[in-house]
């Protein structure tokens, strides 16, 4: 698969390491990016990740073979309907899919069709276009939620062109990429915000982050992710998140009771499943 | 500083990078081990870790100038039994106090007097004489929580050893210890084991773990902790850890209202708050 023009909206880290990848592949003539911050536009030219800056998303979308939307997913809508005329096949970066769909049929109409929804499974707390790299995207998942109006060869496509940058492909519905995502990634930010800012609230805080050690700093990486981002995300999959706080705290009451009853053979074996579990997971047992 | 013999009770991870980083700094003449599991000590005397294997603790503690234990605290008891008319110095490396001081009372009597606790926060998921390493402690913090009737040489002769061997000291009393532990160490590690054991519960496990990524790993690292382990730390300081989980869930609850009313602005500013405390610790603004 050779394409011809990538668009891609949005330059950072996602949309940068994408632009990154497919020229490393060989795997289109040209990249033009749009933004709404030139400043890192123009890093993106000088660095070489994209090829040509363009006025705007309608400008960047014109003729491309495929558009990459990696904005912030509250700017999609906008993003949609600029790019609505130019025909040209899309997908996205986002990180919930259900509401991005909604925003696509809402601003595409009919020219959805040719919209396939992904998200790509890779990202860090650094961004922008100079955090973009082209191994990003190798060997993590993307998954993508096509259409029912799609045309199975938009979505081949689209699946070709996240190939390309190593990655390796999935396909759900909406409903069940949100799902998933809000147990394995959405809850665990949730909780790792709320314990450092449950902490820091307190009047001794200074004293207990000065004995925080390693599992701490690991435990609450996630806690330093962009906070405007992160609004969105818990916002956009509010319904799904809740259910899994709710999850989350039978759990916590279950272990409550163990602990109150002083318990330490529940303990141990609730331990010792999790731990095995992670254990099977590490080892990559439960890859397709 | 020099001291001639050390006694190092239990030659695993930590045991076993006491005696080497006190080794390196040539702190002392020679170390002696005992423990249950004789093919970790030959592993560790023919690694160098320590000089000579001794028959039990009391032969090792016999005309010793200062004790380690550094076994599972469950162990510490009977240890302190054996060792009592040794009336040599000792320390300790158990990750919980209180419990530690009281079996130090129980099974020490008077010779309590020259027990001076203490709890380097330093580990690793490794564990056994082989994961030692010299510069385990470099930088790390060690809290002391001395006894009314130690004396002041002894205490500070337990501060010099930890320093030998690049660690930074603290002291508290062991209630302050247990209190602050339960909230930076001892509750994230119950919130990680809780979450893999929820997700590891459920029918669609498999799928969950399949997409789960790089924040996970992370968030969850300490749920690979040792299960027998941390059902004693829970135990030993279960009061203060039950303490902690209520005021988490009542932050859950907090979050969960802000969630249920798409309270964008006040998810958005908890976030960054928490993001704002968790930038002062890593730039080092909560060191004393």
């Amino acid at each position: 698969m050779r394409l011809g023009r990538v668009a891609v909206i949005g330059v950072g880290l996602i949309g940068g390491s994408f632009a990154l990848a497919l020229k490393q592949a060989n795997a289109c003539a040209q990249v033009v990016g749009a933004g709404r911050n030139r400043g890192n536009l123009e890093a993106a030219l000088e660095r070489g990740i994209i090829d040509a800056i363009a006025a705007d998303a309608a400008a960047a979308a014109r003729g491309a073979d495929l558009v990459l939307v990696a904005a912030p997913v509250a700017q999609f809508e906008g993003i949609f309907r600029d790019i609505r005329e130019s025909g040209a096949l899309v997908t996205d970066a986002g990180s919930t899919k259900r509401d991005v769909v909604a925003a696509a049929r809402r601003a595409l109409g009919g020219a959805a069709a040719r919209f396939v929804p992904g998200h790509p499974i890779a990202g860090a707390e650094r961004s922008g276009a100079l955090a973009a790299t082209p191994d990003l995207f190798r060997g993590k998942r993307v998954i993508l939620t096509p259409l029912a109006e799609n045309s199975p060869k938009d979505v081949s496509l689209v699946e070709q062109a996240w190939q390309a940058c190593g990655a390796r492909l999935a396909r759900m519905d909406p409903e069940e990429h949100d799902a998933v995502l809000a147990a394995v990634s959405h809850l665990p930010h949730l909780l790792a915000f709320a314990l450092v800012h449950e902490l820091a609230g307190r009047g001794n805080s200074a004293q207990l982050f000065a004995l925080a050690a390693g599992g701490f700093r690991d435990f609450t990486r996630i806690a330093s992710s962009h906070p405007e981002m992160w609004r969105d995300i818990c916002l956009a999959n509010r319904d799904r998140l809740l259910e899994e706080v709710k999850r989350y705290r039978l759990e916590l009451d279950s272990i409550t009771r163990v602990l109150e009853a002083g318990d330490g053979a529940a303990l141990e074996k609730l331990f010792a499943e999790a731990r095995a579990a992670r254990s099977r997971w590490l080892n990559g047992e439960f890859e397709a």
